[in-house]
């Protein structure tokens, strides 16, 4: 039997990158999408939970089912493996995210929500986005490493409870120099509100900010990507930082 | 210079969870309040991105401010630090939550979003919850353990890119056995959407699910928190699995 493979991502169902992502799954397996009617970008690991889901098929063809719904990248995942699946997806795929999920952008980012609530189920999953921004960007550079990425996962599986964050650099075909894996790197965000006022009067803020990352190390994901490669980071969704546990102990406890 | 206390939570500035916590936190410092407008559950670590934030204050005295805002968890955090607090605060309290964030429940939680966005931020935080969802919620047998952990935190302050996940038991007063710094339990949600059918004829389908957990390790917060215990889980904010780095490159590199 050919695998089953569930796509999602945050950008909605109409993204080229999920188009895209799309067309390559289906050279390895059956797929079915799942994935948000208009744009989710930020939601993280956010559910729905005070109002229902809507949902629906799109379109259906030998090997391609496209459904979408109102809820977010994880209820994709939760909704799609009980009620729009066949059988247990294999695997599940995010993305391609238009836009940078590297380093902190995995706490915020839909996609990675995604990917993350398919390992909670026991599902391989794979994260894919593009450090591109723009609607129409080009994916083609990136996908000889997502076929890659893809494949290797199929055959090899992945350790449990573990998904891949895999960020592409925007280069042309050709200059894109191999895969690294790698660890977030230590980077944040120095957001800046905008302040400004509307016509009647009352202020309101508009988020802004500038990434900034000084984490000198080669094994991150961070200086991957300005080199020139792929970046792939190991992520798991045991939040617990076991080597505090003993420290904080005769102070708490 | 007494400390600056910024208190958050997702169930809305108005829940009483929030209230009783500003009520202890003014026993150690100064107060600003900036939650959401209204419930904000499931939120997670999302922020709004694609429209504006509304921001205000609702009363003020000596020592407590209090503001609410229409964004995420995460946004009252970011926009307080940076709009709304005179200086930067030196402690983030988020909660107290209307029901659990122990084990696998942290993921979704925008409780914990805000206590993790802190720790981003470089501010120590901690999350607090009360394994109770009403909203008239008896919080009064946690203060003791609360205020404790306020002192400690203020006192020790926390390691670097440490937040910690409180959860409370629902217990009498005098039934709470003591503190344990735990790990996250292993454990997930069995979901179950509910599919209904509309008075127009189409279906929509409402989450709901069974919380299961088979983890029987005592070092564990479920166990804790089973056999009487407020736990302490400290939460980290990179999600690299390193162990699994070097065993990935041989497959993808």
């Amino acid at each position: 039997m050919r695998p089953l493979i569930l796509i999602t991502n945050d950008d909605g169902v109409n993204a080229k990158g999920i188009h895209v992502l799309t067309e390559v799954a289906r050279e390895f397996g059956d797929v079915i999408v799942m994935a948000p009617q208009t744009n989710a970008s930020g939601l993280s690991h956010s559910i729905v939970s005070s109002r229902p889901i809507r949902a629906q098929e799109i379109s259906s063809e030998e090997g391609l089912t496209i459904c979408s719904c109102d809820g977010t990248p994880v209820d994709c995942v939760k909704l799609a493996v009980e009620h729009f699946c066949p059988r247990r997806p294999d695997l599940v795929l995010s993305g391609i995210n238009h836009g940078s999920n590297s380093s902190i952008n995995v706490l915020y980012s839909g996609t990675m929500g995604a990917a993350i609530e398919a390992v909670a189920l026991c599902i391989p999953s794979i994260g894919f986005s593009l450090l591109n921004h723009s609607p129409q960007a080009d994916f083609e550079p990136g996908l000889p490493f997502i076929r890659r990425i893809i494949r290797t996962t199929l055959e090899n599986r992945l350790p449990a409870g573990i998904t891949l964050n895999v960020n592409i650099p925007r280069l042309a075909a050709g200059e894109i120099k191999g895969i690294r894996v790698c660890q977030e790197a230590n980077a944040c965000w120095n957001d800046s509100f905008e302040k400004r006022i509307d016509p009647q009067g009352r202020p309101y803020w508009w988020l802004t900010g500038k990434f900034v990352c000084d984490d000198p190390s080669e094994s991150s994901d961070e200086w991957a990507l300005a080199h020139g490669y792929v970046s792939i980071v190991p992520i798991h969704c045991d939040f617990t930082h076991h080597p505090t546990i003993e420290k904080l102990k005769p102070l708490y406890c």
